[in-house]
């Protein structure tokens, strides 16, 4: 089998022998010492610097995901490095993976909610209504929304409502936000449950706001725990955990 | 087989039903909307918000990894995606996987060799005749120094001297960056080649001079090219390489 | 937060000072020396010992996925293996993260379709009209019925005619096997296009003659290919061809 | 930077529109229902089908390795599943990527220490010195010999012993089998301590014995434990515990 060939293709990054560009910028002249770890991961992402208030809040959700606590995810991660010593890169690795639909599924699924129902930010039209709309069809095929709901975070969640706060503060609260935080009402209301924002509903919604596809939901969560998951492995070279707690469930399980 | 237990301890986060804290500091009012992306790494990590000069160094160090072209983790990022396209993560994590000895090794072992060859940075003592015996000691044993030399960023790298001039222009380019250089010299006499410090070498001596282990080197190029990886998974999603790199390899080895 | 808790139970394997045991066998005695590596994966899944047919066909399936050439999972696991080449493991894993919805998928979704369309196999009733069923359902919804058609193998896929064959001798060419080549007949007449069963079809439906969950198809695919994987990383170590790809990739793309 | 291209070579695997060939067989006339999946995994690796005896014993040391109760790999399996049950290939990688220098160095490290003291096995020489001296040689390095003592197998690792019984049923019980055992009794003499050859060390005795390189295995234990994570991940759908678990360690570390 054979086949014609297409010439390949990349816009991040290229190199000579005396520089290094990175999206059209030169790394060590215009973007090392200039801009900060968060803006460069918007500029890898959509082609762009941001601009001061997309700075603020973009730098704010990946701040708001690094670190949840003894997660399933951060718990892979001890156990592989308990494993592997050696290898803290595939113990990292291992905790992202996984960062599938019962986490990362959340903030994807938000976003990809309010892009549903809200194609057009320009046009935001009854947000209310949308809102309700959105609940009934959930409510109908038996799908909880995403976004909304926390079995710790009650009535609220802080990081979401912090967010708001921060999106506000910059002129970002469009409608996008609005309607998360409406659909919130709305399902409360119906279900008779306290279903506030939590904080994956909040980063789907500044995901909108910031004009990014939903899809790049799940890349947020991956990047800001790559951060949260080198801290645990580092705790865990420190301070080991993974021997007791495997031997606990060894023992438990022999009973 | 019983053992006696030991209490499981973590120091990163917790919360409660209207707090979540990390590393003692209130998530939502003292660190979202407050501290950038790579500040949040270095807090995440060292247990503290690093001062304004070490929050430029080490943002800088980290912008630097982000993106380094078509690398063997970004093609293996691409090749996952494109048999599991729906599962992100996974692509990234596995090409985080191959950030083993042959990328981030050198920059662990710059490190290595500069803390083991500099105990003690407030007593430097004779800087050149340290760089001479960490050359001849390698020599002698045929082994490479870590972070010096670049196959195609030649005579300097540019990002290594810019990583340089950021640590003078905030007061850290000490003992440890003075001898990543002096290394450089005194191999590039000896061996009669041109052997740079490349930017391996000068975030292992930056690592130094901000009072880092050397085993934290693999953990920042993991946080770097997590969010570069992302940005080769979201290239692929739009700009697909992989199936034509595939059957073009696929088409050569059958022949 | 706390929660009471449950005893944790796992039926697979336990030790004592002088037995291992797994699945109730007591491993060095009734296992080692006794059993093959295929009836020993079909029992860590199922917890019996196959019958000598089911072993014949279990083994075939396992067999027949072990090597698919140059694919895209072989390419990531060589790029990981070039950057860490002491992290085989990583680089097998790296690999196996790309067994989604294009590869194993098709063998989930062809196992899916055939369980859903015929869930009591001791009744099949009218194959013919199920098939037609299956391919009208498809259709209406635009969507690729799993487990046909080939880029490469037509008319037929030698793989899935010879694990056809295998049911047959052994007695296992049972309902779901009729129905996988009904839907390929009436699919490949309805369209006008060439349709045969493929590979990951004709594992579909054996997997149900087996009597076993669709969802185990991709740990079927997991185990195949973690086989050929160490073969591929074997062979880079070996013959390496890492370096010139993504070599030439870099070139291209920097032109 | 532009560069002389060489030609990519495979000897794995390559298709033509009606044939399939691995290693040279046709797959489905030579292969499949002919051969078991352990000595596909022979001739995936070695390039030929193995002896009947050969047989026998690479299935054996497969069966050996594939269940080992609840290791940290298998708990980073469940913890991977919990978070993105979608994804089952990226579960079972997770967990391989913990058979590194602790679980799979171990096997690794008693074959290269087995080929290094003993390079040809046709001139064995005195092996009650060689083991000595292997011995004494870890001692003065204060390292501990690879693939003997074990936790809980003592006086004897059941699966070590019967490896080497099935080795000597089919006349394989050569000079590296009698070398691990040798060191095994220097060992325990001149420690005073019981130090029996364990599983991973007659794993590496058994490969040494069959003349395949000690960087092999790594790659037996990563295909036999993909078996047994599979395993894992299946009951962790069936019989849940992750989320069991990961609630007790955060409960007790928020305490």
């Amino acid at each position: 089998m054979s086949h014609s060939q297409r010439q390949l293709k990349s816009e991040l990054g290229r190199s000579t022998s005396d520089t290094v560009t990175v999206r059209g910028f030169d790394l060590p002249q215009e973007l090392m010492g200039h801009i900060n770890f968060g803006d460069m991961a918007f500029l890898q992402i959509t082609g762009r610097r941001p601009a001061p208030s997309e700075s603020i809040i973009f730098n704010a959700m990946l701040v708001s995901l690094v670190e949840h606590g003894m997660t399933p995810s951060a718990i892979a991660t001890r156990m592989v490095l308990a494993g592997a010593p050696e290898a803290l890169q595939a113990a990292v690795a291992a905790g992202l993976n996984g960062l599938g639909s019962r986490f990362a599924g959340t903030m994807e699924g938000a976003a990809r909610v309010l892009q549903a129902a809200l194609p057009d930010a320009t046009q935001p039209g009854d947000i209310k209504a949308i809102a309700n709309a959105v609940v009934e069809d959930h409510a109908a095929r038996r799908h909880f929304v995403p976004g909304i709901g926390h079995p710790l975070h009650k009535p609220i969640d802080p990081r979401a409502e912090r967010l708001r706060a921060i999106a506000q503060d910059q002129g970002f609260a469009g409608p996008y936000v609005e309607l998360m935080w409406e659909i919130s009402a709305s399902a409360s209301e119906t279900s008779g449950r306290v279903l506030p924002v939590n904080v994956t509903g909040a980063i789907g919604a500044l995901l909108c706001e910031l004009g990014l596809d939903w899809r790049l939901a799940r890349g947020m969560a991956v990047m800001s725990r790559a951060v949260g998951l080198v801290g645990h492995a580092w705790e865990e070279i420190n301070t080991p955990m993974a021997d007791e707690v495997y031997r606990r469930i060894e023992d438990e399980v022999a009973r």
